[in-house]
């Protein structure tokens, strides 16, 4: 096996606005810019009260690569009414990735509490099958984000590599495919196989890096910057990368820490990180 | 498939003592007695400055059914001076399991934060080798409990009923079994297969229960009573029950705000929630 080229610039780290959430999408594409950073990955709530469409001419005009647009999915609900709305909702959001220019849109499948996995999992299917045709329309990607298991209550019925495989495997259309974040997925032994898997068929269409702290005070808001933390990012990179995929290495983290630190100093400490440990 | 058996009394309840830690033990006994528990689970700390032959006399008097000792394991770590003195921990846990009369001692695995998972899975394996012909030569059974991915940093490399059965097949040992514990597995589409796996090899030991909060709000001590969260009890004592499990039902609790609740009181939660939920 090859191994993962080495990261010597940042023209291939991306940075989710989430990450240095402080700043405006207009300082943020600003700061990211000066840093020599590549890519920027879109919260949708960094577009509210804006107009995606002038966003992202900004964004073009500043050759940032615009990476994603997080996030949609979240279709299991208990009624049927509320399922729909979620359809409704994921429409506008493949609507809003166009007209920003993002080519994708990640999506956080969604659970409800007490409803079995089984059932959201049906759901979540059926969600997506009615939202393709719209991606098609609009030639967005869909990237479907496995998440860990600790989120299978409320936040997402696909909790590994495997199931985002099976659910791929439904569809086995060019616009669906995965999302893989290395927060998720590091702890299972099948991440590999799978993402070989994955890679075959052409799904591997993001790529999220961040830590896992010891100890983890908050399931939120507590990730880490690479090499904070435990996961072995550098190796699954290169599963990653030995397999074909040659997209960014987006970095997104969620922290009350980091999200306390001076946020120019955090991106600083963001790129001195994904240089060492990513 | 036939269902599990309705819950109508306490005979198959065990309390862990740590889910009542205001309690000594002696108190815990006289309490569980009285409210008609069959049976409890001792941690170690329960016997701090206690001679353990004398505290299993006394349960045994009382007709309390000492269901398992917790817990030994953390075989993993840097040096192979740690490894050994986790080894004699393990072997000193085996003996106080025979001294009080337990026919078993449940093992969390380890893992070390920043040590490949793998590595670990290894230096587990090594640890196991190690301390069986001590559970041989004492009597005592040794259950794996497979822990929740959230704790794949520093509590445990074995996050899956998957793992726990491919440690068990290394060995193929009749003490050596699994200790399945609802809040650990419930997310987990392979639960149901590979519980039928390890009945079928004789490894079903032991069945702990309690409940997932939304949201949870500490990563530890922050467990629900059965039925105050999202995870289907009912359904997987069945899938135990089914494949032959007939052992005691563990109500194992780790809540800052139980233990803040007066103890009788949540004693007498327990046990409707019991019969209500499990």
């Amino acid at each position: 096996m090859t191994t993962a080229s080495t990261l010597e610039d940042y023209s291939r780290l991306c940075v989710h606005t989430i990450t240095t959430k402080a700043w405006s999408i207009e300082e943020a594409m600003d700061r990211y810019v000066a840093a020599g950073i590549g890519g920027i990955t879109v919260w949708q709530d960094a577009l509210k009260q804006r107009k995606a469409s002038l966003i992202g001419e900004q964004l073009r005009a500043r050759d940032l690569s615009i990476v994603s647009l997080c996030r949609g999915g979240f279709f299991p609900a208990k009624s049927a009414q509320e399922r729909q709305q979620s359809i409704n909702d994921n429409r506008r959001s493949i609507e809003l990735a166009a007209e920003l220019g993002a080519p994708s849109v990640v999506l956080v499948c969604g659970a409800v509490p007490g409803q079995s996995l089984d059932t959201s999992r049906q759901q979540i299917s059926e969600g997506i099958a009615a939202i393709l045709p719209d991606a098609e329309a609009a030639g967005i990607r869909l990237s479907i984000e496995p998440l860990h298991p600790m989120y299978a209550d409320d936040r997402s019925a696909i909790n590994s590599m495997a199931q985002a495989n099976q659910l791929c495997d439904q569809f086995d259309h060019p616009l669906l495919g995965i999302a893989v974040d290395v927060y998720h997925l590091w702890w299972d032994d099948q991440l590999e196989q799978q993402i070989q898997i994955a890679a075959k068929k052409q799904r591997l269409f993001a790529f999220h890096i961040c830590d896992w702290m010891t100890p983890t005070t908050d399931l939120l808001n507590d990730r880490g910057l690479m090499g904070e933390g435990c996961i072995p990012v550098k190796t699954i990179r290169n599963y990653m990368e030995t397999n074909g995929f040659n997209g960014f290495n987006e970095v997104e983290i969620f922290s009350n820490r980091w999200w306390q630190a001076n946020p120019e100093h955090f991106l600083q400490q963001i790129q001195q990180s994904y240089l060492k440990h990513s």
